[in-house]
């Protein structure tokens, strides 16, 4: 299957895709939701696209008596259910082929064995080089077990010219320690340059477009900066609850869960300085940069604030609060909304205050970041006609409806010069016909290119958890939880650390 | 009436209307295809609008056998072909009360007698003040009689605390020598602040709204300047040709038509530093520094092109080409495209080349400013990624599809960091309830309040002469007129000046 033939791609254009070269990729909890509904529908979009090599191999990992014709059978019905691209006989006929099966606990050497032994055949019946690509879909507690057994059976040993890859998914820890820890038990068998943490907001096409917003074009650079910003939102905010996973998410909470990883990614993007190439290395490196530069206020008491979603009504439906959720322990104290408001220490952002605010069971689902100008130093109208004015804005809408926004005043018609807010959009599904990968893709090519730009490395993980240490740690120290209605706009203790500062949050 | 009562204005808006004091508005030309498709509904919207005081009158004055009757079925059957708000029969009942009727040649001293009789007695039985507004749409050849005809009648005389206003239409003359007599002739009788100068083009929302996008806004101004960007392009566009208005249009042209006013107007608006306030002198102010900073390069031959239409397809349907017109002389050199490029000797504009270009018969209609910026200084992407990316723009749009158009670069969806240019786009209708009240609407009120910040005033129109007369000069020493087909986009000569300069127009 050669790239020209391929009916997803557009024959003008001339440029070379990137292409992953030969490897396998085992897929550890193949049996998983994230698998089903992801990764392996991701991966037959890839090789649809043309971007996968010829042999490349497909190993599942599971505690199931499952067959080769179970595995590819299950990742049929996957492909077929939430696949992008359309379904097409020979490319599947084509991916199956290299798909096996190896069933066993992640402590069993003997199974490690014979995934071993199934890779290094299809090294030699499919040409994959002896490059292969292990990724962890399984809970970190698992990690210490598998990363052992892969040493232990000589997968993760590598011939000259030959890689190792090892992706791993949030939480990279709950705290500093923790995650030190976590990333302890995967350095001691891969090197940090081969390990990809995963965080699949980074994959998503409109987070990659602030970068391309920023540093492809000259308009916007010139205000990005303390000189022209007013102040940064930064929100993640959902209209669901916590469904089933409160197992996972109790004990967690907003601000581990997404602020940690989504948010301060989305900051560093956002106010980053120009990285010298598109490199992973010259990217992170800015990214870091910033990371080590943010600074909460002393007085968190002040800077943040969080709570807990009481019962409400959602969209027409009586909704239970937090505590009445099935598997919640009486009296958990996770909160399952937090704002900060950080502060950049640098030349360009010095007393840019960035609000960072998520929540579930808010009134509805929006991820943006809004950029929020200074108003103009003077205006040469009289009071009365520029009323209806506010700030300048600019927001990257993530999702839903992913695109850009631009809020200005412009002249109202009639007969004297009065000024109103208006909006200028861009909507990103309308002006492209490409269509969008989903972000599982993007970044499942990035590890098999091994073009990791996108993926955190392990210093930026620490430096968030150094960020959120202390406030999750005084958050621990307070007593009440405040207890905010389904279907609002959150606590109000995080409308006051706005009042605080004469602002308001973004409308929800 | 009270303005409270009206239903056009939103009761919600606390703000006092920009509403005329009492006066008399004499029309001169009141038979005219201006005063019947423009003036006349015009002045019934504004009466709708609450705008003109209760007494408000007008007398109309012409070369007609009519009485007042017919010139109010006159102006009725205009209101009810041409105006924009709703027809609403006590509205016009009170305005056609206020209408009369003067007939008589402009040279005739018993019909400006008569007029100022009928003026006088309106001020009795209306109360309109004494406060009178001449409005002169008139061929200029006739401005000497007119305004000798209102110093003889007494009409130009005012007591303390009235006010006397002459309204003058383009064209200002045909060269600075011309302009310079017509002016001298009004002068005679008139002080300077008595004098409007109406182009129609400064009345229409969009152009006033190149103000509001200025200066009501934060994100503009600091990217406004020779350091971001490249070059400003100034189109009108027509599609049609000279129609039946040969004898107006032959040995006058493109230049004069369009370039003097409209298009230095739209310069100056667009590259002028902000006023003091939004008072007439302030904006005046600065549009007379604009026009005198602005310097057409010494070598004619390189800076400017010019042609004529020839036959060609427009619309699917044949037309002919200028000379085969309707009275043109055979063998006119008069140019219907015009392009020149003129760049503003000031701190903010030096070394920023505006392109300016108007013509007739070309493939579409369009009014607009571009300001097309500088590529970013260094894109951090590979060389191919950025392949289809161009300038960032932002385009006022004047007319049609009134708004603001931003183009930018942003990531194409897929894999790669690829970026194309894509549009943001605000359209002024969509944004707005409001009914856009017509040019003359806005202007007529102007003069009646006696508030002119988009009227030049004879400084602007000299300066501009200034800035036009070589060109036209040195056009007049040429020889050959270059053809170009109609329903195109102009001579070839106009595209080689931009080629020379490493730039194209935009795509019309």
């Amino acid at each position: 299957m050669t790239n020209t033939a391929n009916p997803l791609r557009d024959p003008r254009d001339k440029r070379l895709p990137r292409v992953a070269g030969p490897c396998v990729l085992v897929l550890f909890g193949v049996t998983g939701d994230l698998s089903r509904k992801k990764l392996l529908p991701a991966i037959y979009d890839l090789s649809n696209r043309g971007l996968l090599p010829p042999g490349f191999s497909l190993v599942g990992f599971a505690r199931r008596d499952w067959e080769n014709e179970d595995f590819r059978q299950i990742a049929y019905e996957s492909v077929k259910a939430h696949a992008r691209t359309p379904f097409r006989e020979d490319v599947w006929t084509h991916l199956s082929e290299g798909m096996h099966f190896v069933p066993g606990e992640f402590g069993d050497p003997g199974a490690f064995d014979a995934l071993a032994m199934a890779v290094k055949e299809l090294d030699e019946s499919r040409g994959t080089g002896g490059n292969y690509a292990f990724y962890l879909s399984v809970p970190p507690k698992f990690f210490p077990q598998v990363v052992e057994q892969l040493q232990r059976s000589g997968l993760a040993e590598r011939k000259e010219r030959q890689w190792r890859r090892v992706v791993i998914e949030k939480p990279f820890g709950h705290d500093l320690k923790s995650a030190k820890e976590l990333n302890d038990t995967v350095h001691r068998v891969f090197p940090e340059e081969s390990i990809f943490r995963i965080d699949h907001y980074l994959g998503k096409e409109t987070v990659q477009n602030i970068l391309a917003l920023r540093f492809a074009n000259t308009m916007y650079e010139p205000i990005w900066n303390r000189s022209y910003v007013d102040h940064v939102q930064i929100t993640m905010a959902e209209d669901i609850g916590i469904g089933g996973r409160a197992g996972y998410y109790d004990g967690i909470g907003a601000a581990r869960d997404v602020i940690q990883n989504h948010l301060l990614q989305l900051l560093a993007l956002t106010s980053m300085e120009e990285p010298t190439s598109f490199s992973a290395e010259a990217v992170r490196e800015e990214k870091a940069k910033i990371l080590s530069s943010v600074r909460v206020a002393s007085d968190l008491s002040l800077a943040t604030a969080r709570g807990q979603y009481a019962a409400g009504w959602q969209g027409g439906v009586s909704v239970q609060g937090y505590l009445e959720e099935d598997g919640i322990p009486a009296g958990s104290r996770t909160e399952t909304y937090a704002a900060i408001k950080l502060e950049i220490d640098n030349r360009r952002w010095a007393g840019v205050p960035f609000y960072l605010r998520t929540g579930k069971r808010l009134s509805r689902r929006v991820t943006e970041v809004a950029m929020v100008f200074d108003r103009a130093p003077h205006l040469p109208f009289s009071h009365t006609d520029t009323e209806e004015l506010g700030q300048n804005a600019l927001v990257m809408r993530v999702q839903p409806d992913e695109g850009i926004t631009v809020r200005f005043g412009s002249k109202v018609p009639g007969t004297s010069m009065e000024i109103r807010d208006v909006n200028m959009d861009f909507a990103y599904g309308e002006s492209f016909t490409e269509s969008s990968p989903e972000a599982y893709e993007r970044l499942l090519l990035d590890v098999l290119i091994g073009d990791p730009p996108l993926f955190p490395r392990q210093e930026e993980v620490e430096l968030s958890w150094k960020i959120l240490d202390p406030i999750t740690e005084y958050w621990a120290s307070q007593g009440d939880m405040e207890q905010y209605p389904s279907g609002g706009y959150g606590p109000e203790s995080a409308d006051e650390l706005m009042a605080r500062d004469g602002r308001t949050w973004r409308r929800l």
